[in-house]
């Protein structure tokens, strides 16, 4: 299976945040780096930079699984690329949000609601429960796994109600938050999960590999179509007719 | 209540269409008509031709509920407009989609799918069973009713799983379309309703008029926010403190 | 309205518990105080001792709100009772159940599922958050609300996927949990509520009785039906016909 | 994988009745005939006579799908097999649930609500709209197909809304009805397919045998458990502990 990582990159090489030393060939790379370990996933990577070169159409309908990390540059995405993606996904492309692209255009057209959060920057504990032990994204994965510090997202969590949420997770701070949520859009099967900010080796944390690996699996059509968009006009069914 | 009534306004006024003989002032009119019976329903309306005045920030602040029929003229509504409605449902505000406004740019950005379908224009009878007789948009309706005649709509419907099917249409032609659907989103509730094809007095029709009227009253907020876009920043929550 | 309390009532008549110290008359008391300040609200209570004559069908059929609390003697429900339970509530009769109740045997009959979950006791602090601040349930609460000491309640919770998750839980120990969540189930409205263990105050806390106040509002029914058990026969559906 | 078919298998040893013509070794017969053809599904058959020794809790443990055909005597099922299915989807067993068996005690339980429908014999025709065509079950599937004669079911079914509807039914007579229905269900997956009135030959319909096999592989379990109906008491979470 091909899957897409796209990182927005820009806080990897801004010399002064944290995110470079922790990700030095950008959080695509250290994702990237695990899913190739699977031999039958390969992996291709595009950042803001080359956004547009690197999310056409033709590169979609070839990738089975996008994945998203983006923050401080939902807007430079352009609206197009955002519409690709949205189209891909309801054409049957699986798609997985991490983190901060909870804001991120392609999430926001698919959910159509705010995706609003209250947040926190304090090196909290996170423990992310599964509350959806028999769901596929949780194989392997003990009653809880804890990440050592993150950045806080708290509820409400302005989504519409998740299909399945598979895990809530716990702050030392006082907040709750749906960390990973799934839901049908077309053909195509979306999974957001919560944890990742930048300053935090989150995505080298075996559990959180585990999540991912996962959801890239589920994710992956079985089947896709093309021109969900339109809107067929056949002529009247009869009797005996059972095909268009 | 205040109801904000929004309607394309083109067919009815084109001298070549049905439209204008069965709605001389309007589809908007003939709805406002029989809502504008209840002693405590106000009615507005706007049409293609003045959206840009006739739906704005402060209007929609004011508004309880907003019906919208489009059909043909759905990329000539402002993107702007369109996001305002949005926001506005998000924050609160009650929408009610009718016929081909499954292709509104306001319905499909509330709901982030393809929203096709198929169609057929025939003259079909209709009839729209009642699938769940409890909900509030049912009150008053018989086990199904009858439309003589209507556009043709069929499976598969382009929605994301609506939290619940009110009304299920059988067609005459041999189709079955899921024509009465709520979804939850953010603060505001979203009925789409499928009835409703220019060239015949739909909208005359008792049982559609207590549709409308039901899902007028079902969608009408009772607590609404503000800035649902925002995603607040508050401190660590600790014992005794229960509030922002 | 009307609205029927049942409560086991044998903690608090345990001289060897401290609920009987906290809840002197019963939590089914405690409960109808608070509720009978609306003047609007009438209740009647009924306790494991006298259930089957207190919970008949006739007795249902007139009450639009059951509210219980269950927790060691389940298994002396007789059967007969979470039938009528069951169907009520199918036929249009809104139910809240709390903390233990969990494992009623009404509530497990209009689950299907274990409704399993894991718990600790041991006074943990607990913070509700309102994930779903436009639901109803959650008129009047801040973000969150405080509940000082209660026993834990934590995840996977053997639940069908709510249809709304109003409130989730945050537990000092670690823990977390769908604390407030709502079912349809047939014409009638299911919420569970999970605060709320004996031995602790927590029914004379502020924020917890507006929940339970909103909720039977909530779940009081608008219609109801009877005889929901029944598989009717009518004879085809023909052209002008739209009535049984 | 194996599969169990429990049918009622009286009709078809009912000389007055046409059901054993159509199925001469009864209607489990005629399905495992269809599915023994996968080289990967093994398949045991039971029916009502040896119901008790047939469904215990070893043979289900064995079972990874249950398709499920009864009608006039669910009541003859014991309660015990009734809940020992019941528990066995909750620890991951798949089940199909087919035709009559809306009123199963097992189907039942697993719902919860009165799973009540309106029904017709006589011959109409049933067109099966595919309704959600990404989904596994509608894979092979065209957008419809016919099944000659059927008995009637129509709407409200008294279902919990289904996690999705993969297929609709519309019927010559004006009925329609939601014919192909999934739910989550603890760790099992159910589907209940509507088609197969015993007097009609049904399971020999190379589109009904396509629903029923993609039904079984779907609701085939990936991971299973045990004891979902206990409720654990672990000590409180820490940091650094991530396991039971």
């Amino acid at each position: 299976m091909n899957v897409l990582i796209y990182n927005e990159f820009r806080h990897e090489q801004d010399p002064g945040c944290a995110a470079g030393k922790i990700y030095p060939e950008g959080i695509h790379s250290a994702i990237a780096g695990f899913l190739r370990k699977e031999p039958d996933i390969s992996v291709r990577t595009v950042t803001l930079d080359t956004v547009a070169e690197g999310i056409t159409e033709e590169i979609l309908k070839e990738t089975d699984v996008l994945i998203w990390w983006g923050h401080m540059n939902h807007a430079d995405v352009p609206d197009r690329v955002a519409e690709l993606v949205q189209e891909a996904v309801l054409n049957g492309m699986g798609a997985v949000f991490l983190h901060s692209a909870h804001k991120s255009k392609p999430f926001m057209r698919l959910m159509g609601t705010s995706c609003s959060l209250i947040w926190r920057e304090s090196d909290d504990l996170e423990r992310v429960w599964v509350s959806a032990p028999y769901h596929p994204i949780a194989a392997g994965l003990d009653r809880f796994f804890e990440i050592p510090a993150d950045e806080t997202y708290g509820e409400p969590f302005g989504i519409p109600t998740p299909d399945e949420t598979v895990l809530i997770g716990w702050f030392t701070g006082g907040e709750v938050f749906r960390s990973g949520c799934t839901w049908q859009r077309g053909w195509g099967k979306v999974f957001y999960f919560q944890p990742g900010h930048e300053t935090y080796p989150i995505y080298y944390d075996p559990n959180v590999q585990t999540v991912i690996r996962n959801a890239v699996r589920w994710a992956k059509p079985e089947r896709r179509t093309e021109n969900c968009m339109d809107c067929p006009n056949p002529p009247k069914a009869h009797t005996g007719m059972s095909t268009v």
